[in-house]
């Protein structure tokens, strides 16, 4: 059983910088996310891309945000339980919660701090009737670890990023690369798809389109797609079919907590601390809703400070915290680091 | 009349960020600040101090993030009247205002946020009986333009890093230079006081502590200071006489202007979009007070982000705005300049 302070669940920005407010207030944070890394749609969805509306950033790359906040909060040490999505709630008799993964992973806090963001980011699968069948079998939905498919015959289905990028990727490892796509426009990064080109120029990647796949077969591992090109079908040797059609987020097992959802979103209390109905369990950035509320990474910043301080006070009932500030205290970290402004020297004259 | 559509009074952090944020709403602003440069507290007091609470930065310099916040903003073009402090506003009858500065500049706005910080920061004088009659007669609280003091004689008093900063800038300027403290020890980055120490030997600064100005003499123009050191008095000849005892911030005027003010802050509704007691007079940033309020900076970001979004209502009744986030609709500057990401490219491989 992993305990701690504040039970984190998502490791956006708005979770990542919870840490680091957490840990002014020497509140210990762990953090659950459904994706293998931290940074959530930043980090999985548009890692090069700019955003310009973060406070005193004029232009700052999502992936470097997604750096900067672990940076900032590193010397609190936050703990992280990835690749497992937050299945149940449970509270406890003393008013605390287990908190327990698809994995089964379970986590023990006081306080839980939801900042799932748009929910967990569930792959979009393609309509074909039997692929259930073969999922874990041949089919993936996402790569996780691309030695899986050495010296194997894969195909791969999609038009973006993802499906590019995986198929310049496997062309060096696979057996042999299919890249199905059904427009014959492949919409992606300029690199990504002059190499593809490249690639297919030397016959390392097979290229069919428009064409798209509309059957699987084999016997109890996948053998063969089915694929359908200019209303022919004809089928192809795989050992693995990996559909990239995107990412699409999805509250998810969250919606059976017994909280209050609206709009897809979890009702906070605005005028407080962005508190549930569940006392103990707040709600902060993308994923809560209240009058007026701005789906803005600042704004999630604004929300996770305020709810650290409430946190502090279920966790030290009756303790008085006096805020201080970063220049003028400085900051201990839970590694024995210290940052601190440069002190004034206090000096004779003669 | 300078007319704009959200009048900001205070150019902190809080107020220039509104800039950016007015912008994207296609919304133009103006700010008004006593300081004689933007950036409040940030750029007066501590510019080279670390802050490192700022989200997605574990540590920038209080100067820099002004910078980065006016070049953030810059696109939209705000409009400046700098070293006049906001003295009376004034309801029209179809509810814009007219705001007067202490130097009689006009300025209308349908909307007026107040991002005041502490207060405007006033000087802070030293009690001596006839200080007041010599008041930009020979003392000064502030140094605007060295080149006033060239070959004068110049008496500055303080232990800390302006009167330091200072001796060494007028060293080079003015015919004689004074510094007097009431202790021996100074108080200051340890470069400022090893240079003062080397002027004093160089005869360029004299240096009396531990001592403190008693009394000023003159006719119509200040003639000289009065020291008094171990309990015995002597007069030094002077033309200048510059107190530096710090800046200490008040609410001042902004507190006669009908607003609900608790514990020197402006009450808020925080609940929605932090709008004062007088419909379209907003508080941002530290000025403003509301249950659980920090006063960080953070927080006045999410505040002016939220106070926009009202402002815009105001300005445009019954039009509906639809947000829009930057990394996908980029930016349009006021000054024709635009920002975006790299657009994907749709391209067929052949």
């Amino acid at each position: 059983m992993i305990k701690t302070d504040i039970l984190i669940i998502g490791a956006g920005p708005t979770g990542l910088f919870t840490v680091f407010e957490a840990g002014l207030l020497k509140l210990k944070c762990h953090i659950i996310d459904a994706l293998a890394q931290p940074g959530g749609q930043l980090a999985e969805i548009y890692p090069k891309k700019p955003i310009y509306d973060i406070p005193g950033f004029p232009e700052v790359g999502a992936g470097e945000l997604v750096d900067n906040l672990l940076e900032q909060g590193k010397q609190f040490q936050p703990g992280f339980t990835l690749g497992e999505r937050a299945e149940t709630i449970e509270k406890q008799e003393d008013g605390s919660f287990i908190v327990t993964t698809n994995k089964g992973t379970q986590h023990h806090a006081p306080v839980v701090a939801i900042a799932g963001g748009l929910g967990s980011f569930e792959p979009r699968k393609p309509v074909i009737p039997n692929i259930h069948e073969f999922e874990d079998k041949g089919v993936a939905y996402m790569i996780k670890d691309p030695e899986v498919y050495r010296d194997k015959k894969v195909v791969i289905a999609g038009g973006g990023d993802s499906a590019l990028d995986w198929s310049i990727y496997l062309a060096d490892i696979a057996k042999e690369v299919t890249l199905i796509h059904r427009r014959n426009e492949f919409r992606g990064a300029l690199d990504s798809v002059e190499k593809v080109r490249e690639l297919k120029m030397l016959g390392k990647i097979n290229l069919v389109t428009p064409a798209e796949v509309v059957g699987l077969g084999g016997v109890e591992e996948l053998k063969e797609v089915v694929v359908e090109r200019n209303e022919e079908q004809f089928s192809i040797e795989a050992d693995a079919f990996i559909p990239l059609f995107g990412l699409s987020p999805k509250l998810g097992p969250i919606s059976n907590w017994g909280l209050e959802i609206e709009k897809n979103a979890i009702k906070v209390d605005n005028a407080l601390d962005y508190q549930t109905n569940i006392p103990g369990v707040f709600a902060i950035g993308d994923v809560n809703t209240y009058p007026g509320k701005l789906k803005l990474i600042l704004c999630g910043f604004h929300e996770a400070t305020m709810m650290c301080q409430s946190a502090y006070k279920i966790i030290n009932p009756g303790k008085r915290y006096v805020m201080k500030y970063t220049t003028v205290s400085g900051i201990d970290g839970f590694d024995g680091s210290r940052k601190e402004a440069e002190k004034a020297v206090v000096q004779a004259i003669d």
